[in-house]
This record gives C-alpha cells, structure tokens and sequence, in this order.
C-alpha cells in the first residue's frame, strides 16, 4: 500500500520532535502533524471537499502550501498546482479543465484571481492559504484548522492524488493525472542515488508548484527532514538562508544554479552545510556546472531528467560523474543525463516502438510503477503517449555502451534544415561556451532556401570587462565546435532577459513566433 | 510497474561490463545476463512451465541459484525456494502443497529427492542445478540454457512472483504468496537507510532460501552489482573470500557474526574491505554485537525486523545507532529493532485492532506496498493475519516515543535459533506423538552460539508400563519426523505439572523466566 498519509504518520512516528516545517517563527514538528493535517482536511470536508474532488492552489512556496499537499490528501482529494506564472487565460483552463471545486491562493494572487472569477463558474470556494482571508475568499487556512480531526479517507495505490499540468512551452495544457503510488515511489527511486539522510534539512526555492520540487518534499516527508521556504528566487536570499538554517539539500534548475555560482557576493555567505543540489527541468551547460563545482566545492550535484508524466525522475546523473578531470574514472559522463533510476527502465524506440540499435538516437521511452495514470480527459493522447505500455517522452536521447542518456532534443524543438537535424541544446551548449554568453537560445526560423534556418538568440553578460563579441565573432567560433550544418546561419542580440517557463525553460514558443507568423506553419 | 525482469534490463544496461555473478572461475556479466535468462527460460517453458506455474528449488548457494530466479520470473512462473535443513516429510508436504511442476536440485540433495520421488506424483520434472544430470534428473540447468532465448512473459506488479513457506504453529507451512512488487519494493524501501552503492560486491553465505538473503539479491540487482556465493557457512572460508574478493556487502544472522567475530584467526585476514552488515532474523546478544564492532571497526551493522509476510524488512536499526557509548545522542537504541522503513507503516494494535497507548506492548502489525498476497490456499488464515488491512505479524512489541520499536514477545511463540524460525508448536506436537510423553512445553532459552535454542520440558506419563525414555530417546524419536534445526538442543524432565492459565494454557513465561533472568535481554 502506496500512501501519502501513511508516510506522514511513520514521519511522525519516528521523529516527534524535529521540525517538519519552519518558516519565520512559525514550525510545525512532525509529532502534531498529523492532527493538525487531519483538522486542516476536516475544514475542507466542511467546505464539501470529498474524495476525488479537485482542490487546486495557487500561491508562492510556504509551509502552508506543504501542509496543503497533506490535507488534500487526507480528505480524500486530488491536488492541483498551478503555475505562478500563467497569464489569466491559462488559469482559467487549468481550474475549468481540472474541475477544481476549492482554490486556495495567497496574498500575491488573491487580487488576479478576483478578477478571473466570473469565468471561473464551477470554482465553488476561494480561500486564503494564510492566516487571514483576503477580499474575494470565504476564509482562510488557519480557519480550516479549527475543524475537529477527521479520520483519514485512506486513499492508496492507484487511486488519484495529483492533477499536474504540463506544458506552457507547447501549446494547451493537459493534466498529468498522477497516483498515490507515483507521487511516493518516485523518490523511493531516486533515494539511493540521492544519499538522503534522516532529518536532512531542505530549502524549497524552486517553485513548488512544479513536480521537480515534489521529489524533494517526498524526500524529506521519507526522511522526516525539515523543510524551509523561500517565496522567490533571489540569489542573496538563498545564500543567507543555507548560512543561517545549515540547508543541506536543494533542487535548483541551472538558471538558479548559474545565478548564484555568480553572484558576486558569494564569498560572504559559508555556503559548506550544503551537501546536496539536484538539478535538472533543463539541460545544464557545461560552463554552468563547471563553475558550479568550483564555487561550491563541499557539494555533491545530482541531476535528474525526466518529465511531469514519470512523477517526475527518469534517470540520474549521480554526482561521482560530475567530474571535469579528464583522468577520473567518471570522466566523459557529465553532458548526459545518467542513467536509469532503480525500479525504471529506459529504452530508445522507434516510431514503431521497437528499440533502435544502442548509441543511435531515438525516442526516449520509460516504464515504471512512477508513471501517470493519463492525462485528464484526453484518452486518444494518453493512448498515444503509453502506447505499447511505454511512456513516450516525446524526447530525442540515445543511449551511450554504459547505458547513460544524451538528451539530443525535445523532439518538437528539432530544427530540419537542408535536410539535416540540427538539436538545439547541441548548438545552445556551445554558444554557452563561449565566456561573453550569458543566455542563449536557438531556434527554427523559416528560411526560403532551408525550410528552416538555424537561428540563435543571445544575451550578452553585463561584466564589461572586454568588447562584445560581434556575430561573425560568435560564428566563428561555433564553427569551430560543430559541424557547418548546425552553425548559426543568423543571430540576434538580445538586452533583456530570455522568457523563461515557471520550470524555467526558456519559452522558444515566445521567441519562434515573431519569426513565423506570417507563414502557415505551426512548429510552436 | 514493477518487475523483476525489468530490472534485470536495467541492470544490464548501465553496468554492461560489471560482473552479476561470480563464482569459482564462472562469471556473468550483466550486459549479457538478460539473453542468459532468456534461454533459461526457454528451457523451462519447453519443459512445460507455463505463466503461474510453480518451479521450485533445493539447493545450496550458488550462481546458478541467483540465475533461477530471474529465469522462472521471465517464463512467467513463480519460485519456490524450499529450505535445505528440512527432514523428508516437510520436503513433501512443501512440494505438493505448492503444486511445484519443476524441481530444481543440485549435488547435495539429489539422492533425497530420489527417495521421496514416490510421494510427489505432481511433479512432472526434476533437473540438476549444474552443468551435469545427476541419477534421478531428467536434465541440468546448463542444458535448458542451449534453447532460444524466449520473450519475457511479462509479469509484473500484483502478479505473484515466489512462495516462501513459513513454519506453522500448528505444525504445517504456510506458503507466502508474494507479488513482483513486494519482491522488489522492499530492498527499494531499506536502500536509504542501507546505502548501498552502484557496484557493490555482496557474498551470500546466509541461505538463499531464505528471505533475508532475498533483500541482499535485490539490492544487487538495483546496484547493478557483483554477487559471490558460498554454499556453506564456515567462518575462515568466509573471512577468507571477504579478503580475496574485496567483499562490501552481507547479510549474516548473529550466529554467524558471533561466530566470525571469535574466531581465533580473525586478525590473520584483512576484512576491511567489508562496508556493511545486514543483520536479522533473530535477536542480536549485545554481548555479540559488542564484540562486532570492536572486531570489525570499518564495518556497518544494519539491524532488519521483518518476516516472510512483508518480504521481508518491517523496520531497521541504522548504523549510528550501533554505539555502545553512553555518551552518544544515538545510545539506548541497541536492543531495540529499529524504525518503520521508508513506506513502512508500524502499528501496536490491541486484539480489536485498536492502536495501544505510546509505550504499551501490542501485537506488531504493519502495512505497506511489501506485505504479501496472502497465504496459498488458506483464506482463513490469509484473512485473520491481514485483518483490518493490517499485517498482523503475531509478534508482541512496544514503541518507544521515537517510534523504535521493541520486540517483547512472540505471540506466535516461536524461537529464533541461529536465524531459523522453530514454531514451539510444531515441536510440542511432535514430541507429544511419543507415548511416554504426558506433557511438554517447547521455549527458547539464551544460547552464546545461536542466541536462542530450542529446550524442552517435558513430563512423563506415569503408567509406568515400560522404562521411560531418555533424554536422547526423545531427541531421535523428534528428528525422525522434523528438520535437525527444530530438534531439541536441550531438554529436562519434570516431575510436578506445567504450571496453567486459569485458561489452561501453558504459562511459559513461567516457565522460561529462570533461563532468561541473567540476561540483558527480554524476550520474556
């Protein structure tokens, strides 16, 4: 028996006194947090919530919003997190799409929600994940927990836990339906590689909205560790906050990773209690994890690929393979993505899902008692995406002879040109190289001559220590990395920063469409 | 989905050159160890296994035996593992209960299962585990491996996987039927407080048979690591392959610690190779586990409770908690049996299954994705011991309030002797077929080499009508009819009756207390 409750009583259990969440001066230990959860799902049942019913959230990271991922659960319910980032219409869909009855949002959302509620007819309950309720919600957290225990609805296995939406880079959201099962053994799975230990101490930075910090809030649900909460993202934030509660794991995407391996404060903060960073959502450049290494010496990097529908790891880069010695026995490893996590199998298949020879590329494909039950109400694209009893990520990767996997591109962000597939990532990761690169992006831009014309994107850094490099300059020296065909045949120069997913992928979407509007063809 | 034969893959795929076997000069790299099965399975199904169907296994450890699994789990049949140390009418009664159609047997047991052929009309095939038929063999296992490699049947998650027979209190086994998932769940739950490590080098010196040694199976096939086999316990040969072959891992029953550990040629070998110790399966002397850690300082002592119903870990005793130092912040945990394990629920529930007060004894039950189906062709027994959803696993415990639990009693009233469960019942049941005998009662007292051993009280009937048998009358006429590790080590006569409960049942708290009072132990 899979079950998020359950795991939260053996917490309890097992570490009475230690803090589960601490956040200013409020922490809840382990001990009451079963009552209180039990309480907080009673006040959702007042409010009608049963089991199966959708309760979404919309908030920035909280203890609040850990407590609310238990409640939900405990009542019976399938939580639903929504990204912080979506413009109105997309909110809109994902709380009419996933039928969310109860939405819980905070102080940074309240007003935007107000004004989205007319559109939102099904939405039965607003209320404030806080202390006191907002204009436009009915009541408040702290209210909930007022309600007498109820007896956990005991929800386990197979049964719906979690709608997860993906997308954003690629069109209309669909709702990852995940289970009790995927959403505990994912870091089940992970845990040998991560080396988690009892009572570790977590900061949640990266959105939790999102399913890659899900792993992290499992880990310390099965260590009994203590979570801590940042709002947003910001470098000297973060650092004060590992200095002062001796963080000892974080999940950070690279752009995270990236910001504050540079930050020039660095040197300020005694960063050593951090033992641990996962990383992953988007390939990480070299130069990023290099860097990293470097400034972050007592660290161990992991990383992790995979996708909402696997809840979320696939495989893992552990972090003896994140080496830049060239003597190490681990050495050659570091651009892949690892290798498959125990209880997952990996395979490269072929548009007719037979496994194509070992080192060509292909579709990456996975199995495991961590995938989703389907999308929500699309069974013709939850047929395709399981089809033959795979789940198809719908990325290009080859295996290496030791069983490692190289993303060579999201599928759809493959450029075709001439004939020739170019990946993105391949022509990002050496532009990345070169040190007068702060971002980059590449893309298919439509070419009279080409179909499509390699087209990069760059954001210079800001350091002014030398003279911008020009475009040939910039040119020149991918084409003496990769071959002709995958060189930039145009570049722009680009001031502001590159728009970023909440996973914070680059949103090629966004950038591609000024290039093609006036062409008939869709590769958004 | 969980599946042992994915895992298999898995393996395979990441650790191609890395050996999964070795022993004497044989070794099997993973890389080629899934088309290995593949033809082993073929075999099996040209012998007439089908998907469901039961093969079992009598045999002493060795590679061959690691191989059996995989291979029955890719035909699609389920293992049955019988326990070496059985006399000839438990052997039977194991075989025909499970319906097994193949027996695998090698050197050691062949001649035995040529002089029981008669009374298994149900078994269709025995073949030899080796590169040779031995009389009685209609084939070996090195032939069946000559066939096409055949497709992998595919069974997975609540497919039943193996039957592991457990002693019963009213003398007869009970076959365990446990799942794919159970099978490879559990090492998944122990992994984090076990640390194993990709590439780890186990030897299995604890019977394969057996349960526990199960979990350490597992593990290398998660780790992608190497196993070594010894097909007996004998504390040189052991300490010499720790040295030879630069071992990491074990699992060893306190017997065999305690064994190691006194050893007067210890300190000629070099075991500090040897990262960790699993141990288990009965209570550990803290006496033993003194002396371990000061004969093994750069070893790691892992304490597992569990049983063949839950696959076997219930909770585990971490390493730091290993200390004999008063001063540490982990004293006072040593005799307990550890915490729940990651997706382990531990509760104390009274006879309504109601949860007792922190602190007082209750019958141990636990409930968790590891716990079996039930029991083979016993729905009453199945539905009693899982009652309430519930693994009801018949021992007496209290836990404390940081959740580790203390075993206080067998409510099963079984003894653990040098790591086999011996079930007082079975014993009394026997030792009552003798017609001297009036009454008796079968205890476990303190044993400095098998930390319990099985000691008889027995009264005489007093017709006088011939001379009354001797204390090795007794023994003989037990080993006649059950396994050599169940009979007697110790026995007294007594001339007053057993003292009774107002129930008339036999009070062996009474009745042990004296054997028990000089210890530091409380298996009252």
């Amino acid at each position: 028996m899979f079950s998020l409750t359950a795991a939260l009583r053996r917490a309890a259990q097992l570490n009475p006194r230690g803090d589960a969440l601490r956040q200013g001066a409020r922490h809840q230990p382990w001990g009451s947090f079963p009552d209180r959860v039990a309480r907080l799902a009673g006040g959702l049942a007042q409010l009608g919530v049963g089991p199966g019913d959708r309760v979404a959230v919309l908030a920035l990271n909280s203890a609040y919003y850990y407590e609310f991922y238990f409640a939900v659960a405990w009542v019976g319910g399938v939580f639903v997190p929504v990204n912080t980032r979506l413009a109105g219409p997309e909110i809109v869909h994902w709380l009419t799409d996933s039928e969310s009855k109860v939405l819980c949002v905070d102080a940074a959302f309240a007003e935007t929600i107000e004004g989205l509620r007319s559109e939102l007819p099904s939405l039965e309950t607003v209320l404030t994940l806080g202390e006191v309720a907002l204009p436009g919600s009915a009541t408040h957290w702290e209210a909930l927990a007022q309600a007498n225990p109820m007896e956990d609805a005991g929800r386990s296995n197979n049964d719906l836990a979690g709608l997860f939406y993906t997308g954003g880079t690629t069109g209309r959201s669909k709702g990852v339906m995940l289970s009790q099962q995927a959403l505990l053994v994912n870091a089940m799975q992970a845990a040998p590689i991560l080396q988690l230990q009892p009572g570790d101490r977590c900061l949640h930075v990266a959105p939790m909205f999102h399913i890659a910090d899900w792993c992290m809030a499992v880990g310390m649900l099965l260590m009994a560790g203590t979570n801590y909460f940042l709002p947003a993202f910001e470098p000297t934030e973060v650092m004060a906050t590992i200095e002062r509660e001796k963080i000892q794991r974080m999940l950070m995407v690279p752009t995270m990773i990236n910001r504050v391996v540079h930050d020039p404060t660095l040197a300020n903060y005694d960063l050593s209690s951090l033992e641990g960073v996962l990383y992953g959502a988007s390939p990480m450049p070299e130069a990023v994890i290099r860097q990293a290494l470097s400034a972050l010496p007592h660290t161990r990097f992991y990383q992790a690929y995979g996708q909402t529908e696997a809840a979320p790891i696939i495989t893992m880069l552990a972090p003896e393979y994140h080496t830049v010695d060239p003597a190490s026995p681990f050495a050659g490893k570091l651009t892949s993505a690892g290798q498959a996590i125990p209880g997952v199998e990996v395979a490269i298949l072929d548009e007719h899902d037979r496994p194509v020879p070992r080192g060509e590329v292909g579709e990456v494909c996975a199995r495991g008692p961590n995938v989703m039950l389907g999308y929500r109400n699309l069974p013709e694209q939850t047929a395709k995406t399981l089809a033959s009893g795979w789940l198809h990520t719908g990325d290009g990767g080859r295996l290496d002879e030791d069983g490692f996997l190289t993303i060579v591109d999201r599928v759809k962000d493959m450029i075709i040109s001439g004939g020739e597939n170019v990946y993105s990532a391949e022509v990002e990761n050496v532009l990345m190289l070169h040190p007068a690169v702060d971002q980059c992006a590449v893309i298919g831009v439509p070419d009279a001559d080409w179909g499509e014309r390699v087209h990069a994107i760059v954001v210079l850094s800001q350091d002014g220590a030398a003279a911008p490099p020009t475009e040939a300059d910039l040119v020149a020296h991918c084409r003496s990395h990769i071959a002709g065909f995958k060189v930039p045949r145009s570049l722009t120069f680009r001031r502001e920063p590159l728009p970023l997913s909440g996973a914070g992928k680059i949103l090629k979407t966004e950038l591609r469409a000024p290039f093609w509007k006036d062409t008939d063809r869709n590769v958004s």
